[in-house]
């Protein structure tokens, strides 16, 4: 293939196909993730009407779910839906960490903790692919912000970056393959994601191993060039004659090596060439089963978080039921932006409320006339409130964590007038819900639910499904509280991550904060006893197992969750971190063993001296329970670790040398040569017990420096060589 | 003179003193601050015992005072005891911000304010050079922490840095011109400060115009060449033959300029001539008058915390006072490390107490035997507790806020048995006192005060003095709910500054945390009121009005403080910032028009992207009151500012480009020629307001490759010329 036939491969047709260089033809890719954004074709480029597609819940519904196998399923679907429209790649997921609450594409994204978003997304690219159908796993890194998005620098610590916001991405990588990766808009810690060598190859192709295509998020390169010579493969959209140009001009000038290009264009040809191999002319897919499957998942991911004297779930024969707001008739169930989906069907809480419900179903409107809905809530037997915010999209964050001031007004007038009043939530991430909460006996986080959310509300509201979703961030009780929040959207081009590993729970935790509803935390309607918790080593991690027991009337589901702590770490760690989790559907009465494993991979931290995931060794806390602060068996167990012995240097301290036998041993011996040499007064300083303190952190070589000729270069090298 | 002159002049001769080279003779330099600690000669090198001199309040009492001409006359009384005895350079003030309560070394510092601490690091500077003796500002720069000291590298943004770490040193350096400036230990983003260049010689020499000399901290050299190159131009200690045969070498093999090394020693000369003509033969110093200071000074940095019921002042014949806790008969009152002063003459509290009541003082060790004092204080009308921290030093941080076990034990004991219970603390930062003070009615917070400290304690629980020390730090409820909690004191080499500009009260207040004592904080004896404020824009800065009226039955000095906000502010602001301060002195019933200035510079902030301050136009509030929290008065004044219009570039968005009037114009014109070229559709969709949200936050450049010829660059140049 000639350089400018490899360049013209490496960047798009047009805004949703890549070009047809040669043999290699087009394919289309389009935007995801919670269902098939195909675009109808029209004059302008960016968020036209596009073809109908099932809206399935978006992310912050499914990770409400905890369950990979229901998002294994979501993804298969998907896959069907592209192979019907001829789509080869779809734009998903995004497993970018819920770093604040004001992210404005927080709904597009499953969690606040990586290892969760990280299960999650593997098995929504396990499904997808299954079909041969191509992931794009996004944003490929740290671009958990839309303020500036396509200039911030995210300023981030290594260990931060590699322990929290690349975490997922690796898992996902390493286990489920995708297809493609997406680079994000941002910079990290001053370099473009598009230009970022050390992001793109060193990490993603060298340490993980990844061997798919990079694609840039639309409009992310600011350099062809660069962007090449940093590893990207394919820059959408296109056209970009002018960048093209530049590119084979830098590869004939002999400023980017050709090898370079041609391995881009050659990842490109072979994508192409897997889609086509996999596409499916003719399928088509089976609507009314994705829109049930769609009504299984948002009653899946619902999340009771108070249901104070059994309010819930409401009897079939509840004897009149107000239904309030008009997000009841008209739901809020998708966010704006690239993702916006033109369902095929779309369900109503309303409607599917009449359709369970054996007695009287009234509805008020309610945001605009409070007074109306709460004199309608006093004529009903109970009074349903839908409340939510209206914000989330791409592009933009939002500024406050509160409800719309009418909607407020109508749960306070509403609650007011009727105490059996349930508040239903629509949002795309989460919002405060106190103190207004203390007035209401039920709250359903309802997130946003994909078009058939209606049917999913109205199944947890009478019992049909019993809840079982749980948070995947935390209610902080205000935005204050969050560790975030000194730091977010940042300044001047730039983004502070100054919480380091403290994102979400994590922060909430290590400043023992209160807050309004704990990471992992959701409520049934039947009751789960835990009991026998047994921890053992296994293959350098850990196996959990536990009884889990329903000890309530109704058949439910529990959310397991294992998090991990290590007292007297070498490094600071989080109170508690989600190592593992299992959903367990038990019937009335029935238990189960649960067994989870706890990866030795998954206890490691970034060693930022040593350059390299440490497994530490030493007795960890197993700590098994409803959510992060709902813990109900605790153990210990023995990991023996990977850590090697750190090499003593001139650098180390008195204190390290000491610490170490053969650096105390080599070091003791050094200041009685230094005191033989005329270093008396420095040697008996270092070895004087009272100035142990200030001595201590003091590294070799300052001493050396103290000690002048009487701690010669020669006695140096020997010291080193002795404790090494 | 040679270059081996020259090396060996940018070395010590030993421990304390400056190398005698050709003509120019060697000096003393020794340690301070608070004191001079002259070193008995020995054979040990680091802290052996010093001849007696007066132990002033260490500056956490001094910046109590909030008096800056009480600062002076310590310092003025500091040079006199140099000279006194030969020293021509005391090692202090230490001006550095108090990061986090644990600093080891907090003791040694005033404030966590940088005006408040820049104002009295100068005064202090001031006083003592009027003696003709030097000072060494220090620890220069960012040098917040104990841990790790000797390496740790505080990874901070620059306008943190600027704004908050470095502030206090440019106002010294640039008002009081200290003789000598010291670096620090540490490594800031990386770099040795001792080879920082951009630290010591862009900033220091170059922005503030820093003209003395730039000693290391001992032993904070880790490569002599490196640090002459940096701008550093005294080591110490020494000798340093090695490192003066490396430096010769590098100008001889011409690695580094000859310039650089004869600019160093022609400094460090001119410092020993400069001290050498000051220097004065026979001088001696007034012991009893530097005590009689030491106490005055003592009681003007006492804070009242707390005196519920009026309970202080005791009455002179107050019937029988139990006074519990060694720390009355043992006093500590001053911290440990290179500022331990051997004093002149040591006060302790119960001693001075027992002087100045009329009735029964008797005394309880307490510590060990809680059970004997409670039984003393139940049989006493009133109690004082002496509680206080054990392990303020040098060499390494606190890990706790909490008093020692058996202070609270015999806190609680004692205030159980008598209702009129004071607690007297003495430590050298902050102590927890939440949640025991609710049991206690009356706290006095008497740092650690120096070697007349008992008497002024007395002083002021007797109401010979009138408490006025105002709090120069926040007390926090907990030590987890303090800004710098999740990242002090960092890992594995690093400390992050994660709380960015958010240091003490200023992370406090962003997020309205609750806490135990707010800065600048502290009750008296009688009371003030505020009233009249006005405030006018003045040479750039802001003049502040009021009068301020002692109400009470008693003289007594009232702290104003005046701090400001600014609304809508371009960049993120602490939502209370101390710009200016006064102590005025008022007799019972007397009342005074007060003139605070804020001047300009103090109002700046550091804009990282024109990289340099900036005073923003806008309409400041001014805020005055005896607290950050207890604020009286409000004004709001305009300030023109001298913000400069940014120009509009290639990395400009679209948002950026729309909200100037002449860039709006160019891109309109500019969108209209894509069109026209071909490139209509996106210009259609740049321009659509559907597509606002998503397109406001492009950059021009994005918009440019996106409509690849369409957008050419000579259309791309003619835009920006039109813009700018």
């Amino acid at each position: 293939m000639e350089i400018e036939e490899q360049a013209a491969l490496t960047s798009g047709a047009d805004f949703w196909h890549t070009r047809a260089v040669g043999d290699v033809p087009a394919v289309m890719v389009t935007d995801g993730p919670h269902g098939v954004r195909k675009q109808v074709v029209g004059e302008g480029l960016g968020l036209l009407a596009s073809e109908p597609s099932t809206c399935f819940p978006p992310a912050v519904a499914m990770g409400s779910t905890w369950d990979p196998e229901l998002v294994r399923r979501v993804g298969a679907a998907l896959g069907d839906e592209c192979l019907a429209k001829d789509v080869a790649v779809l734009l998903g997921p995004g497993i970018n960490l819920k770093r604040t609450p004001l992210g404005g594409r927080n709904f597009e994204y499953f969690s606040e903790d990586p290892i969760l978003t990280g299960v999650m997304g593997a098995e929504w690219v396990e499904g997808l692919q299954s079909r041969g159908v191509g992931a794009s796993l996004k944003h490929f890194a740290i671009n958990n912000q839309e303020t500036d998005r396509m200039r911030v620098s995210a300023d981030v610590d290594e260990r931060t970056l590699r322990e929290m916001y690349l975490r997922a991405f690796q898992r996902v990588i390493q286990r489920a393959r995708p297809w493609t990766v997406m680079c994000s808009y941002n910079r990290i810690n001053g370099v473009y994601a598009s230009q970022h060598r050390w992001l793109l190859t060193d990490v993603l192709r060298g340490e993980w191993g990844y061997e798919g295509v990079l694609v840039s998020d639309w409009g992310a390169v600011v350099d062809r060039v660069e962007a090449v010579r940093a590893g990207l493969d394919l820059t959408m959209p296109g056209p970009d004659e002018p960048g093209d140009r530049a590119l084979a001009g830098a590869v004939r000038g002999g400023s980017l090596p050709a090898a370079a290009l041609e391995t881009a264009s050659d990842r490109v040809a072979a994508l192409v060439r897997r889609a086509v191999a996999a596409a499916t002319p003719g399928a088509t897919f089976d609507a009314a089963a994705h829109h049930a499957l769609a009504r299984e998942v948002a009653g899946r991911a619902i999340v009771l978080l108070k249901n104070d004297g059994g309010l819930l779930p409401l009897a079939a024969d509840e004897a009149s039921i107000a239904v309030i707001g008009e997000q009841a008739r008209t739901p809020r169930y998708q966010g704006g932006g690239s993702s916006l989906i033109n369902p095929t069907k779309l369900d109503n809480a309303l409607d599917e409320i009449a359709a369970l419900a054996r007695g009287e179903v009234r509805f008020a409107e309610g945001y605009d006339d409070p007074g109306a809905a709460a004199a309608l809530a006093a004529e009903c037997s109970v009074a349903v409130v839908f409340a939510g915010s209206e914000e989330e999209t791409e592009g933009s964050d939002r500024t406050s964590l509160e409800l719309p001031a009418a909607h407020l007004a109508l749960i306070e007038r509403v609650a007011a007038a009727n105490p059996r009043t349930v508040v239903v939530l629509s949002n795309g991430a989460v919002v405060r819900t106190s103190p207004w909460d203390a007035a209401v006996p039920a709250l359903v986080e309802g997130w946003l639910l994909g078009q058939a959310g209606g049917g999913a509300v109205a199944d947890v509201l009478f019992g049909v499904v019993n809840p079982s979703g749980r948070l995947t961030e935390t209610i902080p009780l205000r935005l204050a509280d969050h560790p975030s929040y000194l730091d977010f959207p940042g300044e001047q081009g730039h983004v502070r991550y100054g919480e380091g590993i403290h994102v979400g729970y994590r922060g909430f935790d290590a400043r023992e904060q209160e807050v309004a509803y704990p990471f992992g935390f959701g409520l049934s309607y039947t009751t789960f006893e835990y009991s026998g918790l047994s921890v053992s080593p296994v293959d350098g991690g850990l196996e959990v197992r536990l009884t889990v027991a329903n000890t309530g009337p109704r058949d439910g589901r529990e959310v397991v969750q294992v998090y991990t702590s290590l007292a007297g770490s070498r490094v600071r760690r989080a109170p508690r971190e989600l190592k593992a989790f299992a959903t367990v559907p038990l019937a009335a009465g029935e238990s189960a063993e649960v067994l989870l494993r706890v990866e030795a991979a998954d206890l490691a931290y970034w060693d930022i001296e040593l350059g390299r995931w440490v497994v530490e060794a030493g007795e960890y806390t197993v700590a098994v329970g409803a959510s992060s602060r709902d813990l109900r068996l605790e153990a210990t167990a023995a990991v023996a670790g990977d850590d090697e012995r750190r090499p003593l240097t001139t650098e180390s301290t008195i204190a390290e040398w000491f610490a170490d036998p053969r650096g105390a041993q080599a070091l003791t011996e050094a200041f009685a040569a230094m005191a033989a040499a005329g270093g008396g007064a420095m040697a008996a300083t270092a070895s004087d017990p009272a100035m142990f303190g200030l001595m201590a952190s003091m590294p070799l070589e300052r001493v050396v420096a103290f000690a002048g000729d009487a701690f010669s270069p020669e006695l140096l090298a020997a010291t080193l060589k002795a404790a090494n």
